[in-house]
């Protein structure tokens, strides 16, 4: 039996795959899953069906017999968990691995989601000018702790992990065009720049991106 | 032999317990490990030897043996699946558990700690006053859907997990006596304020809490 998640029926990225069904389209196309996807208008969102699968009314929500998850940093753990190919077999690896997860979820995502989130929703405010580089900031404090960890690896603890998985999309929404101004932070990171690259390169990764873009493109 | 966490040397919260190795603490008073603490002054969290163990230099970190780990989060979801009581054993059970870690930590926290941020850093700002609601609007959000969750149970989903030791002290950041002004928005929830308080009683949370604030009071 397939599992099934759930997107955006209207893409608000126009098809760039920042949201976050991407993650986990991206890891079940890794492990070789094949999956069926209900789309969500916005108003479905805040929906009781909806609700009674995601209590936040968001998504990406993941239904596999009777199981129902939300979260797509637990989904894709549970999709590494239960096939081979997102998480090292020895365990030290693999605990670090998970904790490469929780740092891009927790360390990473929240300054360039806030930083995101101002750029979108504040920038005709008169405080715009002035909190912009606090949280320019903020967003380089971790690039640079972030490259210097990573130095000249392709990935962030040996092989590809949903680690990377999880860090790669935290990242590349730096690239997003939605964005209305303001420097493209990632480029000032070589080794990011190219790290984030390097994921997008990936035939699962591309296989993901080409099947959210059809939901855009009405394709899907 | 026992794990070895680090801690801050100079409680920034004064022993309010706020620091992310409360987290790590009060799991692994819960399944019973005795551990080790390795006190690091700010000065030394941006040192070689503890950027070794975290690259974003900070505390907690967790050393056992061959395994060294960062990031609260994966610290305690470590801890919970290594050892009986944190998590449940059927597996959909313990799916969902881990969701609401991931919840916990991606969809609640975030918000909560900008508006912290936002409170201690720019609380002198002209903008101060007209951003606030906005934040404190953030906040709400998350947390009426938590509530509506959480309805009249105890906990999340069942028995108490890692899930609910994450998401309690998450929602008890909202209590912090260092924030200099605003409403106390937890108590605008009473099942979530129960909901704490909850956690808050447990024998685990309680010795976890006198172990940290022995810390800042000289006593450890």
């Amino acid at each position: 039996m397939k599992p099934m998640i759930t997107a955006f029926a209207d893409s608000p990225d126009k098809g760039e795959g920042h949201a976050r069904d991407m993650r986990v389209r991206w890891a079940l196309e890794e492990v070789g899953q094949p999956y069926d996807v209900r789309l969500r208008s916005m108003k479905e969102l805040k929906e009781p069906e909806h609700l009674a699968l995601n209590p936040f009314g968001s998504i990406p929500t993941y239904e596999e017999g009777s199981l129902s998850l939300f979260e797509s940093g637990s989904i894709v753990l549970h999709i590494a968990g239960s096939n081979p190919g997102l998480l090292p077999i020895e365990p030290d690896s693999r605990a670090r691995a998970i904790t490469w997860m929780f740092a891009a979820l927790n360390t990473v995502e929240p300054p360039i989601v806030e930083r995101e989130a101002f750029m979108l929703l504040e920038n005709d405010t008169n405080w715009f000018d002035e909190r912009m580089p606090i949280l320019e900031g903020n967003v380089r404090k971790r690039l640079a702790e972030l490259s210097a960890s990573l130095g000249e690896s392709d990935w962030l603890d040996g092989e590809f992990t949903a680690g990377d998985l999880l860090m790669v999309t935290v990242l590349r929404r730096l690239e997003a065009s939605n964005i209305p101004e303001g420097p493209n932070i990632l480029e000032e990171y070589p080794n990011l720049s190219a790290y984030v690259a390097r994921g997008k390169s990936r035939p699962a990764f591309e296989r993901a991106f080409a099947d959210q873009l059809a939901v855009f493109s009405g394709g899907r």
